[in-house]
């Protein structure tokens, strides 16, 4: 018997897809490095080991299901010392990493059939999550020629249909780079206000802006001013090194929301006990540290931007935050290179990279054919590794467009 | 703004809705003794709180999306263990709690509005998940007077039409106490092999079964002469009080089944890493520790059911596994004596107990009004203790029926 249609219909995560020929490659021997997804291998702070380390709870009972105090605490106080004073914990829902922040986001504000504008390219992921909670995606399309930065306000507007609900983005954005201005932002909010549609802000790259961006823009600074439709997804994962331990923030100040987001939370009973004591050490983590890692990501960003586009035929956009980049190469079909570089390709002794095909990140037929998703997680010595074994191997592919 | 009408229409889970009437009660000062919730007192076997004091991994990284490797040979051991040898890693799917595991069921096997039948009254987050799901359960009654257990095969197949997709069921029983004989799963078996029908069991509290009760009959003896159609859910949270480390498990012979499990688990990206290294202990644990762990259960499963029985206008029937009882009480309205032992009731020194109102176990609008849930999850002294107050509320409550 078959499973479900909509399961079958539902998109393969583009990050995962090509994990068994990863698996095959490394069974054979071979080293991969991982470009395809993002995890880091920044060390995780050590005031959150150290919890692991020094654990004294005994049983492991639930956490009560909007969040362990402790953490919804540490949460409160993080947000207040970026400025957001307004909030308070019970405007915070701690979720099943940053995912189901969006699964409750989707379910809160959408009947099923709904619609929800998406920045094409976009976390391929929000497809599946979008899949489940049956709301329809509309992509707006936007470019690497102009840095995935927003269009027009027409472009968008023409979108909108009598079963729009909301405006889902991210920023810093993941796949693109892109950190929107606060004009930019301030263009959403308006339209969300005239339209009457919900924004759906993911900032889980918040702390990762480069030299040369704009300053962030978070949704909260619009929060007071349109408490009813603006919610903020947020995630551990990327910040503190911690994308195993599944830690998702979801933050709205409309009540109404906040219940859907309770009841589903409610649902699944908890979130993982551990994994929340360990983030409510967050406020044991010295500034210093994301300050070191904001300056490791920006030399890699810099040697993957430099690097990059010294290869003839590869385009790309100078990164201005989070640690993606949409890169356009010189080959006619980049998931048949990535499938190429993890059977076929090997250098450096034994080793191949893996890449995230592009067209897992958009909706529309066709486009990013020619693009990757390249997570720039690993340190400055290995990623110099694979921009040579990159340029190398895209000396020796055959299907190579020249 | 409203959030969506689904959210709205969405159950409150009957163990969690009266949560805000326990946090007011403690802010007061009063001690809540919890019979609502199943999150055992039970200490964690050593050899999983060593996981975490021994911690080493660093940075805390994504698991792959279908499980961490540790934790999926651990778990196919514990299963060759039980004997039932035939399984294999690739037919187990690690699932943040068993919440998830239900969700990858109910996704896999049902399109949008199609039906699965219930036995009544039957574990409350499954309508919640099925609300998610859009899947439309139809309640199959059972009866206390019965003890719980399936009603003449007529009854369950007249309840089936061209949607029906499903039977889901959940033995030892969730919360009923009630564990199917093996003549019961064969009529289960049979009907879904005449109608074409797939099975859900939900194993999570096979451990606890009780003398004087059936043994236990897993879906997994059937599944090597029905590998399409089965589905066995299960969970790591009770057996080894791990209910805050968010660790369950699907299991199929399907592949087709397995894979839409997986699409949904890639769609999150990672369970818990740390959660399932602690799981992956679960090879260490030694047997002694389920054996006294049931011990202690058997002699709480005592105390209540001659405790309870012994109070005049209590019914209740004696439970044969997992740790609860549907019990029937002489009030009007159980949830309404639920509310009144949170806010009025106080005793033993500003103390009170906790139940689970009966109707969110039910469908069927009514059912239940006069049952609560007790899960059975404390010592047996603090059980003992509860009695005595359940006994002496029932006395002081004013709506009593005599």
């Amino acid at each position: 018997m078959n499973s479900s249609l909509r399961i079958r219909s539902m998109p393969v995560s583009a990050v995962r897809k090509l994990a068994p020929y990863a698996t095959a490659a490394k069974q054979a021997g071979a080293t991969v490095f991982h470009l395809n997804i993002g995890d880091p291998d920044v060390k995780t702070p050590e005031a959150m080991l150290a919890v692991l380390r020094n654990w004294d709870r005994n049983p492991i009972g639930y956490a009560p299901s909007p969040g362990e105090p402790a953490f919804l605490r540490a949460l409160e106080s993080y947000y207040h010392g970026l400025g957001f004073g307004f909030l308070t914990e019970s405007d915070i829902v701690a979720t099943v990493g940053g995912s189901e922040a969006i699964i409750m986001a989707l379910f809160s504000v959408c009947e099923p059939g709904d619609e929800v504008l998406v920045f094409e390219p976009f976390y391929s992921n929000y497809a599946s999550l979008a899949a489940m909670a049956d709301v329809r995606f509309v992509a707006v399309p936007t470019t690497l020629q102009t840095g995935f930065h927003l269009p027009e306000r027409t472009q968008i507007e023409q979108r909108i249909t009598g079963r729009t609900k909301a405006i889902l983005f991210c920023t810093p954005g993941n796949p693109t780079g892109t950190v929107f201005t606060r004009t930019e932002m301030e263009m959403l909010v308006t339209i969300a206000k005239e339209r009457n549609l919900f924004l759906i802000s993911d900032e889980v790259y918040r702390e990762y802006i480069f030299t040369g961006a704009p300053k962030h823009t978070s949704i909260l600074h619009f929060m007071e001013s349109l408490p009813d439709r603006t919610i903020m997804l947020d995630s551990l994962s990327k910040r503190y090194s911690l994308c195993g331990a599944r830690l998702g923030v979801f933050v709205s100040r409309n009540p109404e929301l906040v219940q859907g987001a309770v009841k589903i939370a409610q649902s699944r009973l908890s979130g993982g006990l551990i994994d929340q004591l360990v983030g409510a050490a967050l406020t044991e983590v010295p500034q210093s540290f994301i300050a070191e890692v904001q300056r490791e990501y920006e030399s890699r960003r810099d040697i993957l931007y430099t690097g990059l586009t010294a290869i003839p035929g590869v385009t790309m956009t100078r990164p201005e935050g989070a640690f993606y980049s949409m890169v356009g190469l010189p080959v006619p079909d980049a998931e048949q290179f990535c499938i190429w570089l993890l059977e076929k390709y090997r250098s450096e002794g034994n080793a191949t990279v893996m890449l995230a095909p592009g067209t897992g990140f958009y909706l529309t037929p066709g486009k990013g054919k020619s693009e990757v998703r390249i997570a720039y997680v690993l340190n400055t010595s290995d990623l110099k590794t694979c921009i040579t074994m990159l340029a190398d191997a895209l000396e020796q592919y055959p299907e190579r467009i020249r």
